[in-house]
């Protein structure tokens, strides 16, 4: 395989990766949803055991939750091995920040004191759509409370 | 548009972003305006309504301000969209820390206990000299007081 | 020099920053030595002028290190410049994190109160084997305490 293919394989998964956090702080869990394969599985860093199957499966898993907290996932340090043309996996950082809201801060939303650093673990395939995440799971290195 | 277009366009405007960060808190305010194209509008995410149009007041807003903080702004989740040839839009995340000079740490300065999290969002526009940032606002999400 | 080839190098050069935190805070210390050249030269952020040169050394260093805390070195806006089709340099931001084992959290260790945010400088040369650092400094610009 090339380098060059390697770099736009990296890209490609490095490209889910960034979305999907986005998409969650955000709201757009529509969005969030067609980053996994159909038949994507996620597990959430609070809870590595418990896989949600299938990209409804998932969409319900977000949309169903009551709305709460603002977040803001942070991706750090993403390191990407590719197996072939059509496999990757990868390790991500993630640092979670949270507000709740109706505390006005002098800017934005006044933060939750509370901050989860920890990784996300994803197998990604290639799928006629393009890239995909076919599993993600992740834990909770270290919380400051 | 082949993938390798959106590859490179997204690593160009990566680029950028990275970069103004970085200028920004390293003092390169020169280098920071000529990321701008030269009729570049900049708002401040703590003031997003109020834009600086063109690279020049865009320089002179950076360094007509009096010497203070040292800062920190940390740049994570870039999400690139390209809408053509000639343009792009992001949005990233950006964690800002800052100290006060005069308070020294065991390591460098005592950092403020504020941070700030929020996103900025830019349109990219290509011109005879490269990619360059069209347009840059923000906001902050959340505040640790 | 093509732009496609300048992206490879950076590419190759964020890579290198990237698996030297994780294998860091995963302990994988084999992978970590061999991001370097043979000859490569390595200095902790927080005791910049203390050089550890060659490979070896730099693993030595490392393995000889009492096991200790937890740490999460989180990597952001890296700032490549390609010298020539050989040589590159770039700045990269740390921020760490660290937890104490033995002090658990609702989700993983309770982290300490202690950040630091600092970067590193970089040198990489392209050697038979690839990219590698040559020349890895770093200091600490704050101090969450």
């Amino acid at each position: 395989m090339s380098t060059l293919n390697i770099d736009a394989i990296e890209h490609a998964c490095q490209r889910l990766i960034n979305r999907f956090a986005v998409y969650n702080d955000l709201g757009e869990f529509d969005k969030l949803a067609a980053l996994f394969s159909t038949d994507g599985a996620f597990a959430r860093p609070t809870a590595p055991e418990d896989f949600i199957v299938g990209r409804d499966n998932i969409l319900h898993s977000f949309t169903s939750r009551p709305a709460g907290k603002l977040t803001r996932h942070l991706i750090t340090n993403t390191v990407i091995e590719v197996q072939d043309a059509d496999h990757a996996s990868a390790i991500s950082y993630v640092t979670q920040f949270s507000a709740t809201p109706g505390n006005p801060a002098k800017f934005g939303l006044k933060a939750n004191s509370t901050q989860l650093v920890g990784e996300y673990y994803d197998n990604f395939v290639r799928t006629p759509e393009g890239w995909r995440i076919a599993k993600r799971s992740g834990r909770v290195a270290l919380m400051l409370e």
